[in-house]
C-alpha cells in the first residue's frame, strides 16, 4: 500500500491522479494533497478520502475558511504550505503535479522523506536537475516520470540496461500550429494556440507545445531522468500522438511505447512501477484505430525554443531556471493577451542570452535566477509598451 | 561464454548466426554444426572455427568424403546425425535453424543436454508444442525465439510480467501477394511468389508468407512460447515490416519492437538475452527512413490458412503436425511447378479436415501424423493428375 502526498490535485494531472488512486484502493491511499484556488475540489476529494488530515491551498483566507468547516484537518497555504506538506511524516510516495518552477523546493523537501517520487512537474528538473539528482542519490529515492514521453521511455527501458542504449527518440505532436509556417504565426490568437490537436492539458503546457519549448524541456528532463547525453536524445514530430517515445539500443533494436492520449496510463505506471495494474474506466486502446502513423524531423529554425533548450541543457548551470522562468512569464503575458505568440520566443531567447551564467548554482541561486528572469521579461515588456 | 551447437548452418538463418557468433568471440563459441548438401559451407565454417570436432551433413557419402580431408573431425549424417549432434556433451546452447518437422526430434534430444535453446525452427513448436513445453519444464531449459516476431514479443515483454498481458499483436508483411485478390491469385507463378517485398528468406517460408500459413504457424508458436490463449493473439498486416510485433498490457499500454528487416538482431538477442550486445557490421536502423507506417486487419477469407492455423492451434493434438506436414508437402509440389499457388491452401485444408485426430499424441504419433499428412497430399496430387 503506497501512502501518497499529492501536490496539485485540482489540475488536469492531479484530477486524473485522484481517479487512479480511487480505482486501486488495495494499492494506493491519499494522505495529503494541495490545490490552488479551486476550493470545491477540496470538498470533492474529502468525500472520497474522508480520513485525510493535511491539505494545502494557495491563499491563507481559503485555509482559514476551510478550517471552520473541517476543524480536525490541518490546513496549509502558499508555497510554504507545499513544503510543509512535502515534509509530513508517515508517507512514502510524493506526487508533484503542480506547474512551474515553484515545484522545485517542495520536491527537494520531499526527497528527504519518501521512497518514491512521481513527477509531472518537469520545470523542477529543467531548472534544478543536478540538485535533484544529488538529493535522490543521497537519500536513495526513486524518481518516476509522469510525462507521457518519459513514462514511454521508462517502459521501453524496463528490463534493459541503460548502458545498452544507443539513443532516445522523444515524440512530439508539434502542437496547435505544427502545420503553419513562421510567417503564418504572426497573428495567431490565444484561442487558436489553446486548441491542442491531441491532448487536453493546462494552458501553459498547451502554449509550450505550440512553441515546442515543452519538448525542449522534455529533452532536458530526459537527460536528467535517464542519464543520457543530449546528442543521444532526438525529437521527432508524430502527429497522431500514439507512439509516446522510443528507445534505440546498441543492437539496433528499437522499443516503442504506444497508447491513447490518456495521462492515466503514465500516472498509474509511475505509481505501480515496475508492475502494471489493470486500467479501469477507459476503453482499451485499439491499435487499429490508427492504421497510419506519421513521423517527421522537426525543423529547428521553425521551432527556435526547441533548439534553445538543447543549448541550455548542454550548458547547464542556471540556464534551465532562466529559460523556464522567462517562458513561464512570457506565456503568462501571452495568455493575458499582452504579447503576440511569436514574441514568446523572442522574450525567452533574450532572457537566456542576457543572463548572468552560474555554473553550479545553489537552490538560492536558482530561485534568484528564476526571479531575475521573470523580472527581465516584465521589464522587456514594459520597455516595449513605453516605446509604443 | 556460450558453447553452441548449430543445426542448419548453411541456410539463411544459419549463415547469419555464424556471423553473429564470429562478431562476439568473447561471448560465443561454435562447437558443432550441421549443413545439408552445401559442403563448401563446411570448409568455410572450419576456417573460422578450426577447433570444431563434430559436423553433420545430409548424405552419408559427403560425410565419408569429408572424413578423408579432416581425419580428426567426427562427421555425422542424415536425421540421425542431427540427433547425435544434439546429444553431444559439453555445450550449453542449441540453435535450431533447420526448416521443417524434422527439427522436432533433435530439439527434444537437445533439451536434455543444454541450458538455452534458440529456435528458428517454428515447425517443431507447431507440431510438437506440448511435448516441447513438457521437456523444457522437466529439464529447466530456457527457450528463446529467433523468429523476428517472437523476438519482438520477447523484447516487449522484457521486465514485464506475462500475467499482465492483455494481448499479443503479431505483425505480418502480407507476403508477395498481399495486394492481390483471390481471383488474381489463380495463375501466379513460383517466381512471383518467391519475391518477398521485405525479407530475404528461404523458399518455403517465402511461399508460406504469401499464403500467410507462416503467420498462422507463428500464432501457434507464440501461443506455446508465451502461454497466451489464441483469442489473445492478433495478427495485423504491416506492409513496411518495421514494427516486428507488439504487446498490449492490461493498463492499456502497448510496447512495440521495431528495427530493420535484419535477422541478425533477433539471432543475437536470442544468444545474449536478457542483455543486448553491440551489433557489428550493419548500418544502424534509422527510424526516420520510415516516415509512414501502415497497419490493416487481415481478411481471413483472403488468407484461409491463417484462419485454419487458429482452428488447428485451438484444437491442438496432432493437428499442428498434420497442417505443417501437408503444408511442407504442398509447398514442395508448388516449388516443383506441379501444383498452382491456390492449390497449396486446398491441399492443406483437405489434409486437416480428413485426418484422424489424436488428442495427446506421443512423439511417435506425431511422426506418424506428419508422414500420413504428406502421404495424403501426395495421393491427392496423384489422384488429380490421374483425372487430368
Amino acid at each position: 500500500m503506497k501512502k501518497i502526498v499529492l501536490l496539485g490535485a485540482s489540475g488536469s494531472i492531479g484530477s486524473q491522479t485522484i481517479d487512479v488512486i480511487v480505482s486501486h484502493p488495495e494499492e494506493f491511499d491519499l494522505v495529503a494533497f494541495s490545490v490552488g484556488h479551486n476550493i470545491n475540489k477540496v470538498h470533492e476529494i474529502l468525500e472520497k478520502f474522508p480520513m485525510i488530515q493535511h491539505i494545502g491551498v494557495a491563499d491563507e483566507k481559503d485555509a482559514i475558511e476551510l478550517k471552520k468547516q473541517y476543524a480536525s484537518i490541518e490546513f496549509y497555504f502558499g508555497d510554504k504550505g507545499l513544503c510543509q506538506l512535502a515534509n509530513l511524516d508517515g508517507y512514502d510516495t510524493f506526487i508533484s503535479a503542480i506547474v512551474g518552477f515553484r515545484g522545485l523546493e517542495p520536491l527537494l523537501e520531499a526527497i528527504k522523506k519518501v521512497k518514491y517520487i512521481a513527477l509531472a512537474n518537469k520545470e523542477s528538473l529543467v531548472a534544478g536537475g543536478p540538485l535533484i539528482k544529488k538529493a535522490l542519490n543521497d537519500y536513495n529515492v526513486m524518481l518516476l516520470p509522469i510525462d507521457s514521453e518519459h513514462s514511454a521511455i521508462l517502459q521501453c527501458l524496463q528490463g534493459n540496461n541503460i548502458s545498452e542504449i544507443d539513443r532516445l527518440i522523444v515524440t512530439a505532436s508539434g502542437g496547435s500550429f505544427r502545420d503553419k509556417t513562421r510567417a503564418e504565426l504572426t497573428n495567431v490568437t490565444k484561442e487558436q494556440a489553446l486548441k491542442h490537436p491531441n491532448w487536453k492539458m493546462g494552458g501553459r503546457i498547451t502554449i509550450d507545445s505550440a512553441t515546442m519549448a515543452n519538448k525542449g524541456f522534455e529533452v532536458i528532463e530526459a537527460h536528467y531522468l535517464f542519464d543520457i547525453p543530449f546528442d543521444k536524445i532526438e525529437v521527432v514530430i508524430h502527429s497522431e500522438s500514439v507512439v509516446h517515445s522510443l528507445v534505440q539500443y546498441r543492437d539496433h533494436s528499437v522499443i516503442a511505447q504506444m497508447g491513447s492520449a490518456d495521462m492515466k496510463i503514465p500516472i498509474q505506471y509511475a505509481l505501480s512501477y515496475p508492475r502494471r495494474l489493470k486500467m479501469y474506466g477507459d476503453k482499451p486502446f485499439n491499435f487499429m484505430d490508427y492504421p497510419e502513423l506519421h513521423f517527421q524531423i522537426p525543423d529547428f529554425e521553425r521551432f527556435p525554443l526547441l533548439a534553445l533548450a538543447y543549448e541550455v541543457g548542454k550548458k547547464g548551470g542556471n540556464l534551465g531556471a532562466i529559460m523556464n522562468g522567462a517562458d513561464e512569464e512570457a506565456v503568462s503575458l501571452f495568455l493575458e493577451d499582452k504579447i503576440k505568440f511569436l514574441e514568446i520566443e523572442d522574450y525567452v531567447i533574450q532572457a537566456v542570452r542576457q543572463c548572468r551564467f552560474i555554473e553550479n548554482p545553489s537552490l538560492e541561486e536558482l530561485i534568484a535566477s528564476d526571479l531575475d528572469s521573470r523580472e527581465f521579461v516584465r521589464q522587456m515588456y514594459e520597455a516595449r509598451e513605453t516605446v509604443k
